[in-house]
This record gives C-alpha cells, sequence and structure tokens, in this order.
C-alpha cells in the first residue's frame, strides 16, 4: 500500500446543502489518487479571519500537499468576486483560495509566498466558472491538478508574490510599564471561549506561572479581576473564569462551564492586560 | 498509487448518532478499496425531494462509480418499508437507495434506466435487515459489492425498469401572453434563499440580461416588484432582492444578508412570474 | 489497488472548529496508508456513555483496525487529564482514548482486554502533549502508530488489564412476578426516542410478539399506557406513541413525529415496566 497526495480542504459551506461532497467528486476526477482531508466546513460565513486562523493552526500538523480553502468575505460587487490565487509557500506547502487574506496568516506559518499565480482563465477551470461557486469550478481542478503533479505556473498566470493580499490581526505586547501584558480577543468559539494573541511564553516572561493568580483589567474604568493562570477548565470550579493554554497554544479566557465571552463582556478585537497579582 | 473505485453517499441521517460511520464501516468491509464520498448526509428528515436535487445535481461532478442515496419518505405502514432498488444508468453510473423517487432524477441526468433490481431477498444482505435501518444492512453492503465489480444481477432480483418510482417536480414555463416566465420554489435553503425551476437561457430568450431590472410578481392581487438580475448577493446592497443564477446553475431568489423566503411569504411549489422591466 | 489499515474515529470536537481535521493531519502525516472513518463527532460534551454505547454497537459493523475515541468526562482538576491508553481485545481489535469508561462497552463487545498500555511518556506524543487537546499531541499520533504495525508495548507502558476503567450500565431484568420486563432508558436521540436496555428476545420470552399490544408503566403511582409493539414508527400515527427494534437492536420508545421524552417526562436511567396487555 502506498499513499496518494494529500489535498486539505477548509470551507465555510457548510455540511448541509452538497457542495462539500460535489468538490470532492471534482477532486476525486482531477486526481483520483488523491486524498482529501476536511480540515473544516463549520467556519461561519464570510469570516476570513476564522478562516484563517484555524487554516494557519492546522498547517504544522497536516502532512506536505495542497491545501484548499474558501471563505468569501461577502465584497465582490459589480467587479465580480475577488482574484483567485494558487501559491507556493517557503516550506513546500502549496494554498489554494481566494485573495482576501484567508490564506496570509497559513503562508507565513510555511515559510513566505516563494511563488504564486492568479487563477483567472485557467487551463483546469470547469466552464463556465459560476460567479457564485468558484470553490466547484476553479478551486477545487487547480487544487486538484497541483496535487497530481502540475507545475504552479501550468494552473494559472504568474503575480508578484507581493501583491498577495495581507490580513491585519492584532499584535500582543507589554503595556507602558512593562509590568504588564496588553493582549487582544483573536476569535470567539462557540462555547464563548475568548482566544487571546498572546503566549504562555510571554506571561512566563513577565515572572508568572501556571497556577498563579493574576490580574485581569477587561476596562480601565472598572475594577480588575483576579483569575487562575490554570492548566485546563477543570482547574477552577464551575462558574470561574479561567487563563490557559488553549489547544492551539495559545492564552485563552474561559469559564468553567459557561461563556467567558458574556462574563466579560468582551468580543473579537478588544484589549484585555494581564499582570501579576 | 492507483484508485479504487468509488462510492457516493447522500442521507437524512445527520452526524449526531454514528449511523453514517456504521455504513462507512459496513463498506470498508464488504469493499476494502473503495473510496466513499459522502456527499451530503443533512437533507431534512423525509424530504425526498430536496435529497434527490442534491444527488442529481452532484452527479455530472462525480467520479462514475456507485451512488447509494438513502432519504425515507416516512410512509411505511405495516406494509413495512418501501422497497429498496439498485440500477445501472445510460451512462454506466449506479444508483442504490430506496424505491421513493429519491433516485429518479439523478437517473435522468444520468441517461435514464438500462436495467433495476429489486433488492428484497439479496444475498449481500447483513441478516436480519433492520426494519429501522436498511441503510446499514441492505443498502450499503449492496454498494459495496457493486463497487467490488459485482454485476446488478447477483445484488438483487431483475425488475421492469418502467416500474421504477418517478418524482413529480413543477415545470416552468412561458404565460399565456408568451411574455414572462412562469417558475416555481424548487427549494429553500437554510438563509431562505429560494432556488426556482428555471434557467438564466430562459430569461434570456425572452430578451433580457444580466444586469436588467426585472418585474417579479409573487401574487396577481399584489403589486409586482422590481428585482435586479444580478451575478451573485453582492450585486445589490444589503436587504435588498436579488435574481441569480446560483451554484446548481438555476435561477434564484436572494436577499443580501437576509431570508427571501420571509421576505416574499414563498415556499416549496409557490408559483413566482418574472418579465421584463 | 489494495487497501490499507483501517482507524475509525469518534469524539465530542464538534466539526466547526478543525479540531477533527488536525487529528486526520496527524494520522496521515504518521501513517499516510492508514484510512480514517469518522464514526461521529457530535457525541454531547462530556457524554462519556453516549459515546461509550456508539461505539460498542458500531464495533461489530467495522473492519478489524484501530479505534480511536475521545470524549472527556469534564473531571480533570489539578491532577491533570485521566490517563489515556491503547487495549488490544480479544479478537484482535485494538482501541486508543481515554481511561473513562468510554472504551469499556467496546472491550466487552470485542471479547475483552488482552493487554493494556499506558500511554504517558509514549515516545509517539507530539511534545508537549497539550492538557487542553491530548488527541491531537498522544491519542492520533499513537493510532497512527498501531495503524501502522507498531506493537502495543512499543506505544506506552504496560498495566495491568484489570486496572482499565469500567462503565456502569443499568440492567434490564423481569420483575418481582416474573410476568413484566423492567427496563431502563440508554439513551435519548435528537428526536426524543427512548432507548431501552432491553432487546426484542427479552419480550418474546415474556410470550409477546411484534404486533401486540403491551402495557408500559413509567411511574408506578400513575396509570399505565397502552402501547403498540411495531416494526417501524411508521406503524403508528402521527403522535402516537409505539415500541420497536431501534437501529441497534435494542428496543425502543418513540413518538411518530413528536418526542417520547416529553410525552412520558423520561431521561436518561429512568425505569420503565413492560408487560403483557
Amino acid at each position: 500500500v502506498s499513499a496518494g497526495p494529500v489535498i486539505s480542504f477548509l470551507s465555510d459551506y457548510g455540511l448541509a446543502d452538497g457542495f462539500v461532497g460535489v468538490c470532492h467528486g471534482v477532486i476525486a476526477r482531477g486526481c483520483p489518487e488523491a486524498r482529501v482531508i476536511d480540515l473544516s466546513h463549520g467556519i461561519a460565513s464570510h469570516d476570513v479571519r476564522a478562516g484563517a486562523l484555524v487554516l494557519a493552526r492546522a498547517l504544522a500538523f497536516l502532512p506536505m500537499g495542497v491545501h484548499l480553502a474558501d471563505v468569501t468575505d461577502g465584497v465582490g460587487g459589480i467587479r465580480g468576486p475577488r482574484r483567485a490565487v494558487a501559491i507556493t509557500c517557503g516550506d513546500g506547502q502549496r494554498l489554494v483560495g481566494p485573495d482576501n487574506g484567508l490564506l496570509w496568516p497559513a503562508m507565513q506559518a510555511a515559510g513566505g509566498v516563494v511563488a504564486a499565480v492568479d487563477l483567472a482563465g485557467s487551463p483546469l477551470a470547469l466552464a463556465p466558472v459560476s460567479a457564485t461557486f468558484p470553490g466547484r469550478d476553479l478551486l477545487a481542478p487547480v487544487a486538484a491538478g497541483l496535487a497530481g503533479g502540475l507545475a504552479l505556473e501550468r494552473v494559472g498566470h504568474p503575480i508578484d508574490a507581493s501583491s498577495v493580499q495581507t490580513l491585519a490581526l492584532p499584535e500582543s505586547g507589554l503595556d507602558l510599564d512593562g509590568g504588564g501584558l496588553v493582549a487582544h480577543v483573536l476569535s470567539v468559539d462557540r462555547f464563548g471561549n475568548l482566544e487571546l494573541d498572546a503566549t504562555p511564553a510571554q506571561l512566563t516572561a513577565l515572572g508568572l506561572q501556571v497556577g498563579d493568580e493574576v490580574t485581569l483589567t477587561v476596562d480601565e474604568h472598572a475594577a480588575p479581576t483576579r483569575v487562575r493562570w490554570g492548566r485546563t477548565f477543570a482547574d477552577v470550579g464551575a462558574g470561574e473564569l479561567v487563563l490557559f493554554e488553549d489547544p492551539q497554544r495559545q492564552l485563552a479566557l474561559a469559564v468553567n462551564r459557561a461563556s467567558a465571552a458574556a462574563r466579560l463582556g468582551l468580543g473579537v478585537d478588544d484589549t484585555v492586560r494581564v499582570s501579576g497579582p
């Protein structure tokens, strides 16, 4: 038994309508030996940033291959949809998707852009390309072609690597006094857990360690809160707030069996300050 | 690397209960080299028509293979469940499922019925066949057997091709004046978008083109509405109605970021009239 | 075409966050030729019993292979998460998961425990093992290693088979008079159907047969109810209660097109008595 090439697949299509299955079909026709790993199709509609983060964090755990992602930003207008691109990264991973920032964090994680092509007029496209479903008609056949061995320049026309769309993400850092960490909410999951743009190493650098109580300031006009830096939810009682390293190895805020987003009144991009007791 | 036979799989089982996974297991035991493409398992319970449409439209994008579908119509009574069938189509595709109309549009798309068998008493069935889960005990092992190379007549007993259950679908056409298109709602998706039984070519034949405003009449006692014929949702502002070609290449009505079904008060099989400005 | 080893995969991760896809990635890196069958990832969070039952009942329909399951019980505390184990069963099936009872019914169905190892310090673990996602960092690479041919003692250190965590389940039996069956609700599905810890054979032993009306006693202080023992939901009218053999070959109570749990006011572990008319 030998193993075929791998295509990972992430989208906001959902699983109700058969869109994901149809793309699998297109891939199976274009590259019968490819194996498809569904990363997630439950990204919230138009949430390019959430899709970008899931893809970038998964990449380190995926085999070398082609990574197909499609989350549209809902901005197209009569100019038509954004261009679609295929990209070769520094470490050899290849990415296929819309050029709307979705691929950016994954590119950074994979060694940056080495080469990029615009897929407009791709010889692999199923004609006519549906304006409402380019995933099926353009992205999937291109991913299959690349998995089957086609060189990047065979699936589109070369573009300047520096023209690929970036994605702005917040950036955590020390506060003015240097005694606290100013971080931001990167994403909120379905349980109301808040992922921060900060890592445990940043707290360790402040002299804190797992098990400590830390001071959380959500609003400079309100009283700060004491929070346990735990290993998991289970380190605090039901209803209590905890700071912990989440599966993505980022710091996150959660309430055991409840929503930290609701408790703290925080959403994406909001700022928090974490400091010693 | 060579590729095994393909089985596509569509159902209304949902993904919560392990039913889909168990069928994958039965297939893997019956035909270890088969590759299964999950088309959708999110068809609404008993919605035979929705399942039939998803299957039929997907078929053109799927490899040649065996297509397993199971959506029951909720009508069985003490006579027991409807018979199950396996079918060879004119283009070589093979279909396996209940004989309740679910397979009919796919059959039509695949060149009609060439041969059909009733699966009652199939030598491939896992005995005893559960009255409440024939998908696992009958349909899945038959699909695996066909994928593994068995001839149709080895999995059931031949029946008259003309006895296979049809599915009644609405049919669009010109109105009495010949100046407008009378269409019907084929399906409503989870966003409230309304798919019509009409294609862009039918509007073009009326002298209309993408970008035009058209007149939409939903109820002959109410005032008609002006609607943009756009390429995508994004061609109109938030909250505005748009007529566009959907991923299935059918005409559809949507409201950008809202529900066209709610706005227009329309559901499956309701009639609309589209005419020039 | 030959077929690779099979890994089945069950969890309570859900499909929204990419956790399942990442585990597929880890498996594909560890054992590229493995084929993964997703059994279900929709087990309710922390519902170890529901996961255990889905896994145990699926096992008879799955190929010989490695069965990866992860449903945490939400009990960990500062002692850290429960130990993870890999197990070889009497029939050759191998199981990988947390040692919290999740694997117990599957083990019993597969001939009992022949050998078991604790995965702490496994040479296959991705270091550091995330406290909040051991599925990715420990269970998935171990499952891949076993599928790839590693012996059990290569993935962890041996433990006493008798130390593996059991799972307490209710047990049905005859009532004191010997004229009725006392059963319990094993699980409630999303439709409100109630699965009992009893089989049709137990009713047959009481002289009852499919088609009979039986007497259902839910609460000894309330009047008993007459219920049809049918083959499927469709044997009774909409809104009527029916006793039938469910897909798991267990007796179940359902209301055609409504919730038996709501109608009868019953939940997991509640007791019912079934007797002749």
